[in-house]
Parts: C-alpha cells; structure tokens; sequence
C-alpha cells in the first residue's frame, strides 16, 4: 500500500484502490466530524505554504480550509506577480526557500511538471494542486469520493464524462483513477475533442470497459452519474462548428427530467453555461457537494501526508 | 428581538433599539477582554470566509481580526482579480462554492444588492461588509458604538454629520440606526450633496429630530458629536463651485478649540484633508478609537450571528 | 541592555553584543523547538499585522511563518494596491489605523524611514521588514546567526562581503552588528561599487578589521565565510564594464573546492546567477540553511518584542 506519510502527492497513477479506499474513508470520517462541529487540532502546530502560481481561488480556499479544519495554519500566496519569481529566480530556488519554513507544500503552477520539480527538491511533501495541463489529483479524489458518497458504491455503476476530453486535465486525472473502481465509462465529445488515442489505448489493455460517442442523450440515458466539463471556445478553429456543437453539450432539466431523473451530476466548477441553472435544484445535482467533498478529501489527504492519521 | 444566530446581516434597518444595545454591551465585553489581553477561543474550528470583490484593507482587516480575536481562522480574497469570476463564473456560483467550505461569509462587492443575492443562496450567515452604494450595516453599527462609548449616552444627545450626505453610504446605514437611540441629527453639506429627500421624509414620518444647515460652523457650535465624511471633487459639475465650498467642509483645530472644545470627532477614514491633522492629538478626537471599535463591535457580531454568545 | 518589551526594531545599530547574544540564543532555542515538533503557543491570542506596501514572498512569509509558529496569528496584505493609499491616505493613517487592530505590526515600504515614522504614530511595536534602501536589521541579525551556526563561533573569524557594497541595504544593516562580534570583515566589490566612505570610515574609528579588494578569488582564499550578494546591471553607466566585471564576482564549485573546500557561503535570496548551481551540494553551501534561521530568528525577535520570553 502507498505511503502516504512523508510522500509528494503528484499524480493519479500514484494510487492503488486500497490506497484510495483509505483516504476516502477518512474524508468521510471527517465530513462526520466537521458536521458535528466537532474541533480538531491534529495539526495544530503545523505549518503549510500555499503557493498559487496562477490564482485558483476554488482550489486554494479548499486547500486553506482544510487545513484550518484540522487545526493547522496557512502561509502563501495567491499569483506569482508578488514572488520572487519576478526577480528573475528559479522555480527550483522559490521551493527550496519556501521548504525551509514550512511543513507541506500544496502548490498549483501553470507549467506541466512543475509540481514534480518541486517535490524534486523540496524535503516536505508536496501536493500537486494542477500543474497546468498536466495532472490535478486531488481534483481526481474528491469526484471519486463524490461519485461513491452519492451513488452509495463505485463498482458496476456508469460514468460518462462529457465536454473537452482531449485537453481537459481533470478528466486526464480523473481516469487514472476510475478505472481501479469497476466504474464503466462513456466518453461523450464532439469529435474534435475526443479522448487521445493514448488513454483510450491504455484503458483497453487494462480492460476498463467504455465507449465514446459524441451524443450527450444517449450517454444520459445509460449513465449513473456525469461528469460534464467546459467546451472551450478557444479550441476550434471553427468558430460556426463550436456554435454549432455547443447546444450538443449543454445538460439541461428537460433532458435529466425525461432521459433519467435519478441521474447524479458532477461539475469540476467554476461553470459557464453547460449546466442549465434550473438543474441546480434537482436532488441529483452534485456539484456542490462535490466542492464540499474537495475539503473534506483535502483534509484526509493532508492527514494522512502528515502521518496523523 | 432580533435572532442573531444564523441570521444575515445585510442593511441597518433590520435591527432594533434593543438588538443594538444587546450588540452593543457584548461589544464592550469583549472590549475589555480584549484590553485585558484575555485569549479567548469562543470561535475555535471555526472558518469564516473574507470575500473582498473589491480591496478595502481597512474592513478586510477589521473583519478577520476579529475573527481571529475569537479564535477562529478566516480564508478568503482581497480583490475579484483572482477569482472565478474572472473566468465567467455567477457571484451566486461562487458564494455557493465558498458556502461549501466556511461557517460564515463576510463580503465586500461594488453591486448593490449583491450581499443579499449572496445571503438568498448561501446556508452559512451573510455579514455585508459594504455593497457599492447599498449598504455598510456594520459601519453604521461601530460608529453608533464609538458615540455610546465617547459619551457615556445616546439619548439626548446632537450629532452631526457632515460631507457628502446624498451620496454617503455610511451617513445612509448611519440613519436607519440612530433613529432609534433618541439622537438629534444635524445634516452639514452643500446645497448640492445634501441627504435625499426619500431620506429626510421618512425620518420626519417617523418623528426623528433633524435639521439642515450648510453651515459647519454653526453645526460645530450645537454637537456633541460631529461625523465627518468625505467631500468628493468628482461629485461636482462645476469645479469652480468644489473649489469655493471644500474650504468651508474642513475640520481645524482652531474651529474646535474656539467654537466647541468638548466636541467628539468621527470620521469612517481613510481621510484625505476634511479634519486637519492638527485635531489628531485633541481629547475629543475619536476616529482612530473608532477604527478601533469596528473590531469589537464586528466580533460581538460574529460571535452572535454564530450562536456563541 | 536593550529592553526588547515593547520596543521598535528598526536600525541594526539599536543593539549591543549581549542583546544579539541574547536573540541568537532564543532563536537557538526556538529552532530545537521546531526541529523537536513543539507545538508553542506563546502567542496565542496575539495579532501581528505583516504590512508589505511592495511585494517580498520570502520576507512576509518567514514573519507570517515565524508567528504561526509562535500560536499567533496574522492579518496583513502583500502590495500597495489593495490598500488606501490608493485613497489618497497618508502611511501615518494607514499605520494609526492598523495600530488599532493588532499587537504588533512587520513592514516593508519602499521609503527609507517609513519604518520610523510608522513606529512614531504606533502605539503596537514596530519591526522594519525593509525600508528601501535604508535598514533591513532582521536579515542581518540572521545573517549572523547563520554565521554562528556554522562557525560554532563569531570571534575571530573571517567574513567576506562580496557584491554591490555600494547600495546593498542588507551589508550596511550588516555591518553596524558585525562590528560587536570580532569577525574581521573583506569587502569585495568593483572599483564602482565600493562600500561608502562613511561606512569605512566609521569603522576605522570604531576599530573593526577590515580590508578591500576587487579579487574575489583572493577573498575566496581567506575567508571562513562568503556573503554573497548580486551585483546590478542598472547600477553601471557602462555596460561593456559590466559585462566585463560580472564573471569576476560569480562563484563557482571550482574556485571553492580549489582555493577554500571549508568556505561556508551565504546569500540573501533570491539569487540570479552570483552563485552557481553547483555549489549548492556543497557541505558549506548555507543559503537555504539562512532561510530557515530567518524563520528561528523573527520567532525569537517576535517573542522578545511581545514580552513572552
């Protein structure tokens, strides 16, 4: 089983399904906690830098309030205008400084690999809260532990994951760990924005069992829960075949109502237009609870990396 | 009475004359703790969230020692730039992402309305730390505060405010709530920035004693207390006019010390020159008090919105 | 000796040889506190302000670190921007403001003396955290404490100063606390970029020990300790003089393992290119160690100031 005690948390692939069974039960032990308002100082004393290299308020307030949840403090910041970085020093030379003061380091970057740099030279641990278009475990985790929180149970159930599948880092993430679950997944896209043929090819030889279609109707019907991202505008290079395909990807109450009222709806957030707001008070609709789950999965994470729990 | 637990506190017209006392003396308690440097963790494991879609350190700091004072912790931001909202985001998403996280938001927006659109969708207490040119309850409610406290009474006694009274949030807020504490109101402005008339006639409704004057000095002579407030140039059409009248709104120290020695000054600040800086060191200068004050009247708050007193 | 209780931080030259003594033993203390996961709560309670009217990562956060880890806590802002000044206020209101919230206020302000003039309107102790060119005594107090650390001692002992003396706010706060210690000072530097007169002749009259030279390689030869600082491009009229200096002042591994293996070696942070990378594996590379110390001696100072030790 992974050590979580000491380790850098970079990467999906990190993590075996008891590894990740561990750190969902704990989540959900402190959701108990922290809805009985219980106080918890397992990390009073400890210390953990923020460091945001591109603002990301979402991710960086879910982090800070984890970690103030479980008696810690925060040192950071939120965009790299004010670091040194603008001195003209090295990523490498920032961490190692940071890494004298504190105790972890939980950091989000706009260059792939940054989070591993850092966690190359810095003697904390450090989390990887989204190295650019690279990985975001932690996005990862909480979606998972939605998904179980809301479905009762992973294994047999259908995950269909709609929007930019080509680009979007979440989804990249989120498969790496999906496929551990018996979670059967529907790729829904349009054509330009498929999943790569590298993870479609990796998922087959590990016998994960999907498929793909550009229709989102069809995957609303069969699904158990979705997982809808953003289409990008900034992703075609023509602009008629976006306004055209856009209408395709925008989940709306008439379509949950009709195809499948039970279905459970997730949402990386923050959204523009591809939930339809009257969806929001459906009971299915999970995307809020999955951001209160984020604090929740952080807090166990920062635990267990911390070797408190 | 007023049920403070749980509640949004949103415009000052939502309180009482016995809401106000009750916050009032838990103020002054806390005050004295305070003074007393007593360490109090009535807020221990508890999260507020300091949303400024606006910078305004004065309040933002205010409102997070405060919360600090209580022994809670706080997350939050300091300007919308490094927000979701920058990425296309509702305020009602992102209050409701943050309502996921904390146990209490205090917030500063330039819209109108938006602390009571954020309190219709959010399950966590709403406190308005300022809406634009809407509301800044809590302004209102330390400057009523700092007047009790520099007088020793409410009843009886001539206030009056000076600057800016058509435009003024703060003088706004201010008159919901001194109308109920038995205090003559003098209203000091130019002709062109005197208070609305919605205003006055609701207070001549409700029997409030006031008069309008454009005269500071005749208005120094009469107070007790004297609220200075800002005259802004950008106000005036006529610069000519801005340039004969913002003599006539300044506060010197020989115009205290000839017309009215005992006089009590207050002022919301930042300042620019409406009180010379020679008044500073007078006894009846109380605007630093003030500033003061916010802290404890905005923790007297906190802890009674969180159902801890 | 000074009385540490309630006062100002403001000049390196405030202290005596016992006093730094004295720091540099709570700090000694402190860093086998922190080493040994202490949880320390003296400031429990406490409220430091951390004012940065410009940006320093490394600064804010080794205060802000160093007082978490006390049990206080931290309100603050990292640039000018969010705050009123933008308002047109004046630092002295600002400052009489905050005063009002907190026990204990650090900053940095571009502005040589602003650190004074805030501690002259200041009820709450103030610590200089920079005043632009002026004074930054915190960095040389932990310079120092990093040279006793490891050197095991201070007398006796050979310090070279190799970069910009002519401007470097953190060699002339150095040097007004060297001067106590013993250490026999190098100052190493371009023709053009010298240590002032007035700084030489000062210790001349106070009798310090000291040479200067433009040849690092020498210094390298015969000093116990390397301060390395960066030299500016901006500072040269002449660039094709820079471009011919600047290799003369970068140390490299080869001239310490050839010329002096034991050399102990410090820097400020950030570096740009003054010292290659390949030191930093070397045993007396001590610049991330001198971070770290920075944390141990603001704790120390911190704790000295609030009375607590």
């Amino acid at each position: 089983m992974f050590q979580f005690k000491g380790s850098d948390i970079l990467h999906g692939s990190q993590f075996s399904r008891p590894d990740l069974e561990c750190l969902m039960d704990v989540a959900d032990d402190f959701r108990k906690r922290v809805e009985d308002h219980q106080v918890m100082d397992l990390l009073r004393g400890t210390v953990m830098a923020a460091l945001f290299f591109e603002p990301s308020t979402r991710t960086r307030l879910s982090f800070e309030t984890a970690m103030q949840r479980l008696g810690g403090s925060v040192v950071g910041f939120s965009s790299a205008e004010s670091t040194s970085v603008a001195k003209g020093e090295t990523l490498s030379d920032t961490i190692r400084t940071v890494d004298q003061y504190v105790d972890l380091i939980a950091m989000r970057h706009p260059a792939i690999g940054s989070a591993a740099e850092a966690a190359g030279v810095a003697q904390a641990p450090v989390i990887n809260g989204g190295d650019g278009a690279g990985q975001h475990p932690t996005q990862a985790m909480l979606d998972l532990f939605t998904v179980r929180q809301e479905l009762g149970k992973t294994d047999g159930i259908t995950l269909a994951l709609c929007g930019d599948l080509k680009n979007g880092r979440t989804v990249h993430s989120g498969v790496e760990i999906y496929k551990h679950f018996g979670i059967r997944l529907i790729f829904v896209a349009p054509e330009a924005l498929m999943m790569p043929a590298e993870v479609t090819d990796r998922l087959r030889v590990q016998g994960v069992e999907f498929e793909e279609t550009t229709d989102l109707e069809a995957a609303v019907r069969k699904a158990d829960a979705l997982y809808m991202t953003r289409i990008q505008k900034e992703r075609f290079s023509d602009l008629a075949e976006y306004e055209r395909l856009k209408g395709a990807f925008i989940l709306t109450r008439e379509m949950v109502e009709s195809l499948n009222p039970r279905l459970v709806t997730l949402h990386p957030l923050p959204r523009v237009n591809e939930i339809a707001t009257d969806v929001d008070s459906m009971a299915g609709a999970a995307y809020f609870r999955q951001a209160r789950n984020g604090v929740f999965v952080r807090m166990a994470l920062i635990a267990l990396v911390m070797g408190k729990v």
